[in-house]
């Protein structure tokens, strides 16, 4: 219970929060539109009349992005019917849309519910009917009845894991002074993380392939690698170790335990699309339609992906800090206690400004696209 | 909005929140539990197999009492699968349980999510598998996809109305210093209450019909009144008259403006079962199944609604001001401010005690129980 009680994004609507940190969410859901429109529309399409489709966001977060996916879909039907009628093909089907926002029951659900009537606001012409529920839970654990959901979304989820390896949160095995896979991570411990991994992987696509219709699909977006090198700039994990060395010099001060930092590893791991692929096609139960990978600036602010120069590496690195913070404050409250959480913070945007000055750090995503097989 | 926004109960789970002051709500539960026991077993055993059962809660508030429907319902399974076993009866259809928990937006879903591993202790032999979800919304308004539920519960909500009486809450009539259906209440204003309640109940009859698949059941418990006399003692007419006249008292010594009270209307009626009956014959959408009426002692803490003498006043004053503070609290804030609270329930407390050294006072409440049409 440990990782579902503490990992989620920071609650409510502050500074730190995640509700106002999460631009690289909607960055993301802007690169993914073309696969997710497409997916949509398929099963729109493929609907009997009078039906409902049902749609669940896995990783749901509370915030501005919250949203996004109901009115992506929301919006893909509109247009596709306005198309429709446009063009004078007879109507389609009369439908009903009912969505499920999942996060672990440590998500911030009042402030996502009492943000849905901001949704009346899209007033699109032949909106279909809509309705929206909160499903709490670990998406690592059975949702929803079987054959009940038409199409599953997750966005900037699936590369947190269900847990800490256990022999690593035993402490069968150390990670030293990483708090993931690190420049101190022994091989041993870079193996845990992948096995985990791999199990995890597997166990979310067997549980969801149980919940899907037949045929139903999948739009998962997550955090991943480019290559085989774990530390290669930019990459999730030279993050996670600028913030393992401002642990460190924190324990230098005297403000942390030594004995503290070894204890913490991120319930974490970053596949390459490589590995992606092979879990995928051993568990064999999915088709890949599609699978690509974007990158995404660590500066959430920072939307020019092709220049490599960061201008202002203060600012860019108090952006990252922040957003990193939003991500991973429960996490480190629960551990290290709430007292070192802005000085850790603040040494962590200095760290960052320092990276960025080599070059500009970007996030690798992997978009994948999968259909249940029959 | 406004009613929606502000009718709630008290969050949280301290002393003056609903998830403390809610024994009544249990009570009735046990009440209806004949009842819904048969509702739920005809249903499954009408279910083909490999079946999902949808079952929703209107109104489930947040607090102990939130998940009593659905341990209910869990509960009643286990048991007739055990029956069936030990009569060695062919097995019942393998199925699985969907539940929504519907309250308005401004509910605490967070406190009932982070309450739903306690439902993990129910390990009852055969349980089906279930899965419990979050509906936010009135449920004045459509709630979930056609043909969609089974079986709709709601205790303790169906009272509440979807707003004031428009010509009340803009003023075309006044209601002086009542703030529902009091002793300074004009007929008009009577007869505008009797109006919005058959507009809501006619309308939330046929919102759950297109909801319900054909056949499905609803088993709704809600304050009533015994007689025709909308004063009776223990009425809950007469109980809101109280609380009217503890606010008159704030207003003679000046701590809360006689227009703010004036102003204040509660958007609530408590009917007969004529009125309702003739509410549900009128609309003919469901059959009466069964229909009852049962008394519960404003005390929470009192079990004894036998006797007629209430023993200790000024202690039972404290918890029916407690109880009805936790039901009001949040549209009495929204009206008047948080600093009148503490005063205006320690006066509302004594009057309560001197009204019950007159006699115990004991609210009716009513059970409907009512299948769809075909």
């Amino acid at each position: 219970m440990e990782v579902e009680q503490w990992l989620h994004m920071a609650n409510g609507d502050g500074e730190n929060s995640y509700a106002t940190n999460s631009r690289l969410q909607e960055k993301a859901m802007l690169e993914t539109r073309p696969v997710l429109q497409g997916a949509v529309v398929e099963l729109y399409r493929s609907l009997p009349d009078k039906s409902t489709m049902v749609v669940a966001d896995l990783g749901c977060s509370s915030g501005p992005n919250t949203l996004l996916l109901v009115s992506e879909v929301i919006g893909t039907i509109s247009d596709h019917n306005r198309e429709e009628e446009q063009e004078q093909r007879p109507p389609a089907a009369a439908m009903e849309l009912q969505f499920f926002l999942n996060d672990l029951p440590g998500n911030d659900f009042n402030l996502v519910f009492r943000s849905l009537d901001r949704l009346q606001e899209l007033t699109a012409d032949r909106r279909p009917q809509y309705y929206v529920a909160g499903m709490p839970g670990s998406f690592y654990t059975r949702l929803f009845p079987c054959r009940s959901v038409h199409l599953f979304h997750s966005s900037y989820s699936l590369m947190w894991r269900s847990k800490v390896p256990d022999e690593l949160s035993r402490g069968a095995y150390l990670n030293e002074e990483s708090i993931y896979i690190g420049k101190s991570t022994p091989p041993a411990v870079i193996k845990l993380y992948q096995e985990e991994y791999q199990k995890d992987l597997s166990l979310f696509l067997t549980l969801r392939f149980n919940e899907l219709v037949r045929g139903g699909h999948m739009v998962l977006t997550f955090l991943g690698r480019k290559s085989k090198d774990m530390l290669l700039h930019g990459e999730a994990s030279s993050m996670w170790d600028l913030l393992a060395q401002a642990l460190l010099s924190l324990v230098l001060k005297g403000l942390v335990e030594k004995e503290k930092l070894v204890s913490f590893n991120l319930p974490f791991y970053a596949p390459s699309m490589d590995e992606v692929k092979a879990v995928v096609e051993e568990n064999n139960l999915f088709n890949v339609e599609h699978m690509s990978v974007f990158e995404s600036s660590w500066d959430p602010q920072d939307d020019d992906t092709n220049d490599d120069v960061v201008l202002g590496c203060s600012s860019s690195g108090l952006n990252v800090a922040r957003c990193i913070r939003a991500v991973a404050e429960p996490l480190i409250k629960k551990h290290f206690g709430e007292a070192i959480l802005d000085d850790l913070f603040m040494v962590y945007a200095s760290m960052i400004s320092k990276h960025l000055k080599k070059a500009k750090a970007k996030y690798p995503i992997i978009i994948i696209y999968l259909k249940a097989k029959h």
